[in-house]
């Protein structure tokens, strides 16, 4: 039993006829963009914006529409994973390094539905090390700044180079441990000069589909 | 009498051997600059770094010594222009396009005094528009949000083309008329996702020193 799949179908089900719709990246997004393809094929009609390339091309292959961001306002619901989740729905994204393409459209959603494994539900964000895109000029004093907040940091490199962002930006992933309080830790990392942003997602989730092992799927409602 | 270049030469006095020091940019801090230089040949002993290209060459050919970023932890002083600057010593900058190097280089400084004419002290911020730089991608969506706050937006061009960044991001000119809350629309302005920063400064800066043309040189001190 493919508990991912059965959770991102489940998540599917919000999908309408009409709706500009958000397409994310990562294992449990890609059943959804699968479902969503079966249902472009029973006659659903929609509009799609997706987070990456991989997930765009898995889109056009399945005859989802995919139109350009300029040509739309905003959407209507997006259907992202995320990394880790807590029970009020905050998030770390951007594991695979898109997290300002995941957050402009996160933020431009009317609703943002996570699906995700088990795995990914956690008490306390923290472990999962925080993606933050930083710009490369100065960026030891970015880096220094970051560590005064409590973190270990570590620029991202691929294949022993950095790590470089499609807006042309390094990650530095930050290593807290625990974020007890990640509304305020959010606000003083945008606050560095030379921070793009950052992978934590505060009230933006509407609902998280997790995926249990044991065959549950768990809905999960914001407060 | 250039009332310009005695305010600039009142502030370089903050300047003591041994110091690192940051070198802002402006017709303003031209003035601090070609002082420094003074100083140096005097016998002053300083590093300093940058916020422009242009300052960095007029530094050099005065034998100030210009050092990497990378090679210290953080600046002792910036002495620096503003665009506007309120009473609370709360500043717009980043006219020239240069705002993140500019912020980046004055929130690792100790202390950042402010040179300035008269015409750039005002009540209220918001009479010039605050530039705010934001990364390409999907621009059309980090427009209709920073209208949201209740601006009238202006993608900045330079000779018919989009302006860019040294960070290759745009510029957007964001006429707000009057700034009544400058720390708090700072804050929304951040938390659009696809803004990198914008042209607010608040509480960074430590002593303006203000140009008048009457002969005065004004010199306020933050509360």
């Amino acid at each position: 039993m493919n508990m991912k799949r059965i959770a991102a179908e489940y998540a599917v089900q919000y999908i309408e006829d009409g709706m500009k719709v958000g397409l994310g990246t990562g294992s449990t997004a890609y059943w959804a963009i699968q479902k969503i393809g079966e249902r472009i094929k029973e006659g659903l009609s929609i509009q799609a914006v997706a987070t990456s390339k991989a997930s765009e091309r898995q889109a056009m292959e399945l005859g989802i529409p995919i139109i350009p961001f300029h040509e739309i306002d905003g959407l209507d619901l997006t259907i992202d994973g995320a990394d880790e989740v807590d029970l009020d729905l905050h998030l770390i994204k951007g594991g695979g390094g898109a997290l300002l393409r995941e957050k402009i459209v996160a933020h431009h959603s009317k609703r943002l539905i996570i699906v995700a494994d088990e795995r990914k539900l956690v008490h306390t964000l923290g472990q999962f090390p925080l993606p933050v895109e930083v710009v490369p000029f100065a960026v030891e004093w970015t880096l220094n700044a970051l560590q005064r907040l409590g973190c270990r940091t570590q620029l991202r490199t691929d294949e022993e180079q950095l790590f470089i962002t499609d807006n042309g930006n390094y990650i530095v992933d930050c290593n807290f441990g625990t974020i007890s309080a990640p509304l305020k830790l959010h606000n003083e990392i945008l606050n560095i000069p030379g921070v793009v942003d950052n992978g934590l997602f505060i009230g933006r989730a509407d609902l998280a589909v997790i995926a249990h092992y044991d065959g549950i799927v768990e809905v999960l409602k914001r407060k």
